[in-house]
């Protein structure tokens, strides 16, 4: 059988980590592809030394040649980025009927419905498996293994960077600020953080996760999203004496009346669970769908080797000729997400608040908490420091976010409250 | 698009749950899929009621008439068995062109090789997601998602019913007699539970993934079986205090020099690692792989709905035409497994003894192992009770495993040893 002949587009950690891995693994790939997997054609944006030789690819010197080239089957796009040059790449190459692998979640966030349809009607395979969890082979499990399920729950530790600062604040008890600034350094973390930290990622990784659980339209403006930013040390520690870890998850809940709860938030995971034992930079997913059951999957998230892996296993599945819907169901079966009003969630709470250490501080916020009908769990003052700020921490019993939201803007407007409370959903799985 | 024909042939529990699955999940199958799945015909041993109206179904009398049917595009074998009727009818099926869906590892296990070969001489898919560990899809996971690497080392929690025995001894303090026999009672485990707790079921899982990871060829005779019937309460008490559980893995593990060992054994892991803390009746796998590094998926590995989940699945890759090699690499390519002998595995070692309660018993242990160089990590005598049989517990250093089956053989002719001691490798990960 001819080879399956590859342009890589982007030659980054990722773009050499593929490269690496397709020579390293060369004999076993074949034998399991049913062909030889040969690159072709590069392209970067310098042809700085990569510490490999490149001379036996093609360069290109723009990556979209890669998308009419007439000796190429398959273009991966490794550039990252929601706009131009990998848009039209993307874009160009499907609609040319050139295959195309690509790891950018970005990109499929913004795009993705846009870029099926024209794979869907060019018949021309559009794989992205390493857009969503690095090595974890997540997008095959919803698109494939977990197919004969509807999908319940879907909550997802998709950012290495966020799972990474927070292990290190629960392990250390440093504060964020400082956390990130290592996580900078070590490489953990880009100098230009908020994509990740504010949540951004893990949406964009959610939504194609969403969008193949549930058959929902991917749409950006269809989810809320939290980061880690306001995550202080004392929340941390107040969640490992109540039992619980803090992860940033991503969320997407189907409920009975068919709506969807999608969203990105700091949530309270108990510690026995599969997804608060998922530590540093490792990503994980959990599902529960109506006959498997629940299912957990962990690995590595980020990283060249990993995200190598699985753009080669787009690769293989390419070769020996598998042809799935990019969001498994026809673009036109994608229904607009029914967007639940996340102030409609009902579950357990934690609340912090700083308060001045005063005589009836804590009545008026029990007073506030009973007008809201939301019912106390627990309450821990931190520290006795007369007229001085201390913490207070509160679970609550299930109530819906509205009256949380309600309470907590009533205690915002309290003399005596020192900043805005933060609320964390308390999740029990 | 045509609907996609099926005949189910064995309507057990597994059977029933994909007639159920099949009809509630229809709407968002047939979107999956890419066309409607329909069940033609049924057969099972006996027509006795089952709690759904089967009129609508072609019965067939035998189930060799699915393997020959002009109205059949694929036969779900769910009969169970290593000979006939399910042997045959696999076989026959896949002669005539037929694709085979089976949950069947026993009959894969004995004849995987001879059937893979005719699916390939013949270019029919024969699919079997739901043999090992139910609802995961670890078949997959191995063969298209973690395609792209070399598997260096695979740890299975694939029986549930062990797992189960083990949850219910480690939090009760029972002993393995006791809680097999509510297990019995409760539905967890066979009236003959050898299959289950002397490790054959599990030896029949481990094979199809290792030979998916490693590609080698199946073989019942290239590893060694141990069960948990030996296992004491006491052995899962001191685990326990040592910092591990005693889980029964199927393990397979690449060399350096290329050899394989595989085997099926009682081991100790340590509480944090993932494998810990997956309990009753869940399974699990942990692979570990040159580029995507570790990866670990749990689930429900039984029942009805779990299984059919996997069973549908499969149904829904055959519907949107994947066609992969049973074994990911044409049989061709599997090559017979380099066995190590189990002997020459170096690790840690935990060791139980039942002893005389006498002066020197301990002076003599220690010399033995001394003689076989084996150096203790740690000895807990537990108990006191002169001239009564006590227990001591040993963990050892990195060692042989020839060393300590050569110090426990020396141990068991010391007129003061009262039993057979016991070996576990304590695996760290």
């Amino acid at each position: 059988m001819k080879p399956l002949r590859v342009a890589l587009i982007g030659l980054g950690n990722v773009g050499m980590g593929v490269l690496n891995l397709l020579q390293e693994n060369k004999a076993v790939l074949s034998s399991r592809a049913g062909r030889e997997i040969e690159v072709v054609a590069v392209s970067a944006r310098s042809k700085r030394d990569r510490g490999m030789d490149l001379s036996a690819y093609q360069w290109l010197d723009t990556p979209l040649e890669a998308a009419t080239h007439p000796d190429l089957d398959v273009v991966i796009e490794l550039m990252g980025g929601d706009g131009d040059p990998a848009y039209s790449l993307v874009k160009t190459a499907l609609q040319n009927g050139k295959p195309v692998i690509t790891a950018n979640k970005a990109l499929l966030a913004h795009h993705g419905l846009e870029l099926a349809r024209i794979a869907e009607a060019s018949k021309t395979p559009l794989l992205f498996e390493a857009a969503v969890a690095g090595g974890i082979p997540i997008i095959k499990m919803l698109r494939e293994g977990l197919a004969a399920n509807r999908i319940q729950r879907l909550y997802g530790i998709l950012n290495g960077t966020c799972n990474y600062i927070l292990s290190v604040m629960e392990e250390t008890g440093r504060g964020f600020d400082d956390v990130l600034a290592e996580a900078q350094k070590l490489g953990y973390a880009e100098a230009e953080p908020s994509l990740d930290v504010d949540g951004g990622d893990t949406a964009h990784k959610l939504l194609l996760l969403a969008s193949l659980a549930y058959g929902v339209q991917p749409d950006l403006n269809a989810l809320s999203v939290d980061g880690i930013r306001h995550i202080r040390a004392e929340d941390i520690q107040a969640a490992d004496e109540l039992g619980y870890r803090i992860k940033l998850l991503g969320q997407a809940e189907l409920q009975e009346d068919g709506s969807l709860l999608q969203g990105v938030a700091p949530c309270l995971v108990p510690k026995k669970s599969s997804l608060a034992n998922v530590s540093g930079v490792l990503n994980a997913v959990y599902t529960e769908g109506n006959y498997v059951g629940s299912n957990f999957v962990a690995g590595r998230g980020a990283g060249s080797q990993p995200t190598a892996s699985a753009v080669v296993a787009d690769l293989i599945d390419l070769a020996r000729g598998a042809a799935v819907n990019p969001f498994s169901v026809p673009v036109s079966d994608l229904v607009p997400v029914k967007r639940m009003d996340p102030q409609d969630w009902t579950g357990e709470f934690y609340l912090r608040l700083v308060v001045l250490d005063q005589p009836g501080v804590i009545a008026d916020i029990a007073a506030i908490l009973r007008d809201c009908s939301i019912s106390i769990e627990s309450l821990i003052q931190r520290g006795r420091d007369p007229d001085q700020p201390v913490t207070v921490i509160i679970t609550t019993h299930e109530i819906k976010r509205r009256n949380m939201e309600q309470a907590s803007a009533k205690m915002a407007a309290l003399k005596t409250v020192a900043a805005k409370p933060l609320i964390l959903p308390l999740l029990k799985f």
